[in-house]
């Protein structure tokens, strides 16, 4: 397949490979349905239905362009965080956001700290940009935020991402603990501190606005995908200082964000009484996963996110066999990447049918071993 | 307002402007309000009773991210244009396609070749990656194909922008013209055909798909936000050779599209029907706007886009002030950025409502003076 010849040379290095397959390629790829998908930490209990309501309103709006300065989100995300407006950039899911900070932050050959099997995507735009990938590795399922502000330090890292509550894990640190890791990085080290999970966790996992407000090197992503069941309208938010945040404006898609989107946001932040309701349904169906993982001899994790990571006991090649034999009766689910983390196998949240679908289906793929 | 310390250098030169300040913000700053929004391109007619349909019906699923390989969508998109998917690469909005193929080709200090007024947005992702403009005027208010040729040969320029039809100036090149430039263009050269306008222009304007769709140097950029009337749903397009197609998928937001959006261009994209229904009223507008602009002495360029640009006969600061003062009477309309297109104004067509408004407005800021 010929291609034009004059990529740059950081471009024409990068492999063509992508984070994550979804689960519509699986279903082409394979031939096969998939029934329940509880696999992408989407959140099938869906959006409010005042947030449904909004997004069919606005269908007639989408002749004109969203603002670009989302100015009423963000003075509605304002208020609701007690923060000011320009302390929050708004884009197309924490996915875009992550890909701004890094070529915010990122030449060629700069070192970049995560851990050991974090968020794929995120490393998918540290290379894109030509970063250095420094790792540190999960310690008993949780990231190591010693071993974290050590490899900083150590590599002068001018950008690290963390994750709390921790995705592929579910795991969690205290928000004194995150607050004290941010205090004790260099001001030259931006920590992106991911809460896609935020409104999941236990209420003491999550530090204060206040507590990480004024430090410009600490950037907040928050997202309407998880809790919010918008994972489709690619609607996520950054919080940090005015000084930090004004520069998304130099590179972003300034005419990026989706009219309805925006929308449907805006009536999911005033909808708290559905939120919360929803809340209580997503830690229902935790249970309710861990209880199915315990009764087939699986061992789940404790979560703070809308997924729950079961340890099978074995190694990676065993957690595949599962993800794809549960596959094969049409229930999507993912795995961790690495080791030792993918002896686990992940499933997130869902209604009770996707539920019954898991129950019956993951005997049946375990028998089979 | 402190700031992260440690942004790239390129990134920290870089000033925080905006491409373009949207209606709403002119709105908020000057405490006006837009009765007629005739001033982005924007399509009044507004999108498809099927697609509005579509989008209603898929709201509920928003929960769900949209295919990240948006497979229905480039079949769809194939099947209409008479191409093979592998063709096809989609995007959120030109816009953000722009920002991609800058990125693929473009190293600091590198020359890129455009017309000195055409697109902003370009210009802004050329500045944040560090290129270096080179541009060439318009000739006769359209863009010199053989300047812009010699611009890109004396600078071994890695990478072209051209639209046809024109942004800002509502001129167009026929298709001919426009094969024989990409294909005297060197190999080593990108040329981004930015068609948002294809709908829209007289027929023999638009090359035929198979005449450029072997060409790995060759991106042509289309969107559902003119012509299709939904700028707010975010989905453009880019059609070039499989293996320069792929090349976007080392670096885009895989899981960016909105999945209303997509929705919404399948059901446009059937609905065609619908669409020469409004690129009728789109050219009856356009005629329209002519005509109002000659009953108060001022002079419409002949527009192939959903524009008009209309010569005001003296310089920019004249063209601002009409302008300025149309919005003192709601209505929003821009103008080309520098001279000598700025001594137009730009009008994007609208229903009549809008029509009467300008029809009504005009004079009175003329008389003004």
């Amino acid at each position: 397949m010929p291609a034009f010849s004059r990529f740059t040379p950081l471009i024409s290095a990068l492999p063509a490979t992508v984070p994550f397959v979804g689960p519509e390629a699986i279903e082409r790829n394979r031939g096969l349905i998939v029934k329940a998908r509880i696999g992408a930490n989407e959140n099938g209990f869906g959006p409010a239905p005042s947030a449904i309501e909004a997004m069919c309103a606005a269908a007639g709006e989408t002749w004109k362009y969203a603002d670009p300065e989302n100015f009423d989100l963000k003075q509605a995300l304002a208020a609701h965080l007690g923060c000011k407006a320009e302390n929050i950039a708004v884009g197309e899911g924490i996915d875009s956001l992550l890909g701004l900070i890094v070529r915010l932050v990122i030449d060629p050959g700069l070192p970049v700290v995560t851990s050991f099997g974090a968020y794929p995507t995120f490393n998918f735009h540290v290379a894109g940009h030509g970063g250095r990938l420094v790792t540190v590795p999960y310690v008993d399922d949780r990231e190591n935020l010693d071993g974290l502000l050590e490899a900083v330090r150590r590599e002068n890292a001018p950008l690290i991402y963390f994750a709390n509550p921790d995705n592929p894990m579910g795991s969690w640190w205290d928000a004194d603990s995150i607050v004290a890791f941010a205090e004790a990085l260099p001001e030259t080290c931006l920590m992106i501190l991911d809460e896609a999970y935020c409104e999941t966790g236990p209420a003491d996992a999550m530090p204060a606005i206040s507590a990480l407000i004024g430090r410009p090197n600490v950037i907040r992503t928050r997202t309407f995908s998880k809790a919010y069941g918008m994972a489709g309208s690619r609607v996520g938010y950054a919080i940090t200082t005015p000084g930090t945040a004004q520069a998304f404006d130099k590179i972003r898609n300034h005419f990026g964000m989706n009219r309805i989107g925006v929308a449907a946001a805006l009536a999911a932040l005033k909808d708290q009484a559905y939120l919360s309701d929803v809340i209580g349904r997503i830690k229902a169906s935790r249970d309710r996963i861990a209880g199915i993982a315990a009764a087939n001899g699986l061992k789940p994790l404790p979560s703070a996110t809308n997924f729950v990571a079961i340890d099978c006991g074995r190694d990676g090649a065993y957690a595949r066999s599962i993800v794809d034999g549960l596959m094969e009766h049409g229930v999507f689910i993912r795995m961790p990447g690495v080791a030792p983390l993918n002896r686990c196998i992940r499933v997130s949240v869902g209604p009770e049918s996707d539920m019954a679908l898991l129950e019956e289906a993951l005997p049946k793929v375990l028998k089979g071993f």
